[in-house]
């Protein structure tokens, strides 16, 4: 935002006269969001600008690109990697008003949703015509669609239908000059020049506004089996997991390593399903179309996996009730939070086979600067994606940069992703260069560049661009 | 290739240098291939390139970068859509002696390729570990990975695994100044930046040379079912789509129109496992992992089929002989060439709403201007694809570009894609303009200048680029 007052009133204004009073939020209207959804941090910007169609919001743009004015765009703000953060020089162009589910379609199994949806109203309207819309996460009463296509979000059922990027099949977006880029794509098979939807998808709003989107629905599952399993070694482990694979109904693989089965466990809170013996646990799912096949294929898989003595110790549940039980095993970040007071949260991949080695590697590092350092280790292991709770101490939360170094350290001796699914965003960009090679950060400058010449569009997101960059 | 013999023969003597002799081909070893898989289509190239590793292939691209020489790459040579046509000012790069299988690994579902392994390759080394490379076409003998990827291969599973793109977890490309840009990423989630993967599959070419990739393997199927039937209307045939979807081991659903099925019903090949008597037939396959339950889901998938009386008549096959025949109907594209001589062979997506007004709409144009055309009409109609063989007489051949463009006419009327699976390439070149709007233009303009300025790859490939563009 120019400092200078005359500029930014006219900026104010010529914004009125595209998106009215309604489309404009000042003064309190925007000090009272915080763009980090577990910390208030307050936006700096002076105005939050919502157009109401794209046509608008193409006029929000082409005029701030003839003044040079620089944006950050926010969905849900539930992103956890500060993407939503936005300084007093910025514009914040929020899609909230852009919320219309434009075509629900049980025949071609495509939606056409507005990017301001949110995911669990898009969820509820698909279930409603008996589909499901895959990709699932624990903030969908916020996350909105285009959020998740800018971070290509993922959530707990990727090694059954993919992430974000897998579940598209159009997206239409605006440049920072303004200009409306249609790729609404309907056609599972289209290979009619660029596929411009990825330049997208992933691409954290640095290359476009995502305006609007078709998405892919499955049918809605009518069946659902889940165990909750005790496992004695990582090579049973990966053992268990290679038979859980030939289960063509699996939708999730997610384990539990023994520092947070424990402490969920003694937390008493009834989550036990198991007795805690054992180094690692798993939950194992299966949804499919066909109630009692479906049963039978899951008991062959378990009785395959206690034959072969892959499974310690086992529950399992087919009833909503007993199933969300279990579930909520998995789900006890908020008993690591009671346990843990303050915890550095970490979303990383690591190749499959290295994972044990990598962990040994990363409390090795930690508990040489940190003698009384605690983690609870849980993640979607055929994803390849492991989260790791770390309590350094009282002064953890001081010492999130620190504990941040040691971990990606280790991720990058054993070549993982210092982000699985939450992204760069502004929290983790000066790592970035550290993890991708020269050549890559030059082709992602360079397509930058070319989309966003004055680097206008969530300019402190992934890598500094533009002027000084 | 400059016209001026010595710098020609500067650039052949210092290619020599970097590949040596065994990289290199000239003369009546260039002249005896061809650049198309039908026809005999010379190459006019005055050397073939062969680069035996990505540093030989980096330094190749270095000289013709300081020398302004424009590349054409090959593959297997396969596609249809004429990229690999070259002419006598373009210099061949092939990658066909980077042909090594590089890592498979039945822990991670994953292998490594170089870009000039061949599909049948890459597909029996996996069968051997009891995994399965899920992307399959007719070309496999010939095809290489990295002609897949450039062009976004798809086939005949698309409907359950996707086309190559969903199929690849990283990539490595040479650009056009000789920068190896590796991204050969093996996590299946992995947020760290762009997905730098996704400019090169499906560009054919245009923004860098494939060398590596990282592909994703399932385990291969133990059980195999197929029907054969025939539908009296389209709307039961849309219905018994919707059926097949809730069968979770669907691997493929093949429709043939009567036009098709009459021609190869007739042919007395024995092709005729319904009675010819409907307006459609289709070839529904499942692929899963266990035998006995996967036998019973497709039972019980037909039983409902036919209580719903979506289907007239049918035939199954669970053995490996049966199936074969049963498949055999759906690939009668030698009786297509008996039958009809020369035809003209397409590859659009439709909406699946749309398909049957698609089709009436092509027939009225072409027996407008061709009152003896023919056709046969089948395709992948879960993927929205189909493929119409063409004849509209004596000189079919000579009024390919003609037909074309009335087919070109009704899919665009219809919001379809002029290429599903086989690519714009040389041929299609002209329509693309027509079917992507200018915006999109615009941006796949903007990326190919940032990535290659200078238009050396692929230059007359998708859209003209360069000087004289």
């Amino acid at each position: 935002m120019p400092q200078d007052a005359h500029c930014e009133s006219r900026l104010v204004a010529e914004l009125k006269q595209i998106v009215g009073e309604a489309g404009l939020l000042t003064g309190s209207d925007v000090r009272l969001r915080s763009c980090d959804p577990f910390r208030p941090i307050p936006i700096e910007s002076p105005a939050i600008v919502r157009p109401a169609s794209v046509a608008e919001l193409s006029r929000v743009m082409a005029l701030c690109s003839a003044l040079g004015q620089r944006v950050v765009i926010h969905g849900g703000r539930t992103g956890v990697s500060g993407g939503a953060f936005a300084g007093a020089d910025e514009l914040v162009i929020s899609l909230e008003r852009l919320n219309r589910i434009e075509e629900i379609c049980a025949v071609t199994y495509t939606a056409v949703v507005q990017a301001g949806v949110v995911l669990e109203a898009l969820q509820n309207a698909v279930a409603e015509r008996g589909m499901l819309y895959p990709v699932d996460l624990g903030a969908k009463g916020s996350a909105t669609i285009g959020g998740m296509i800018a971070t290509n979000a993922g959530g707990n059922r990727v090694l059954r239908w993919g992430m974000t990027r897998q579940n598209l099949l159009g997206v239409e977006a605006v440049l920072a000059d303004g200009t409306v880029v249609s790729n609404m794509n309907r056609l599972l098979k289209n290979n009619t020049g660029y596929d411009l939807k990825h330049l997208f998808i992933g691409s954290e709003g640095t290359l476009g506004i995502v305006t609007r989107a078709v998405v892919r629905l499955v049918p809605a599952p009518v069946s659902q089996s889940v165990a909750f399993v005790s496992v004695q070694s990582y090579r049973k482990l990966l053992a268990l997991l290679g038979l859980a694979r030939r289960l063509v109904t699996l939708s999730a693989f997610e384990v539990m390593w023994r520092d947070y089965y424990e402490l969920v466990a003694a937390s008493g809170s009834g989550r036990r399903p198991v007795e805690p013996a054992q180094p690692y646990y798993v939950l194992i799912e299966a949804l499919g179309q066909n109630k009692e096949l479906d049963e039978k294929l899951f008991e062959q898989f378990l009785v395959g996996a206690y034959e072969e003595e892959l499974v310690a110790d086992a529950v399992t549940a087919t009833s909503g009730k007993q199933v969300a039980e279990l579930w909520r095993v998995r789900e006890g970040s908020e008993v690591i939070v009671r346990e843990f007071g303050a915890f550095v949260s970490t979303d990383v991949s690591i190749d499959l086979r290295h994972i044990e080695e990598f962990l040994a590697r990363l409390k090795s590092l930690l508990q040489t600067r940190y003698p009384g350092v605690r983690t609870a280790t849980f993640g979607h292991l055929g994803d390849n994606n492991i989260h790791i709770a770390i309590n350094v101490g009282p002064d953890t939360i001081g010492e999130e940069s620190n504990v941040e170094r040691l971990l990606f350290q280790a991720v990058g001796e054993f070549a993982g992703a210092i982000t699985a699914e939450h992204g760069i965003g502004r929290l983790k960009r000066e790592f970035l260069p550290e993890h991708r090679s020269p050549a890559e950060m030059g082709v992602m400058r360079q397509i930058r560049a070319a989309l966003d010449p004055a680097g206008l569009l969530n300019r402190e997101v992934l890598f500094r661009t533009g002027e000084g960059s």
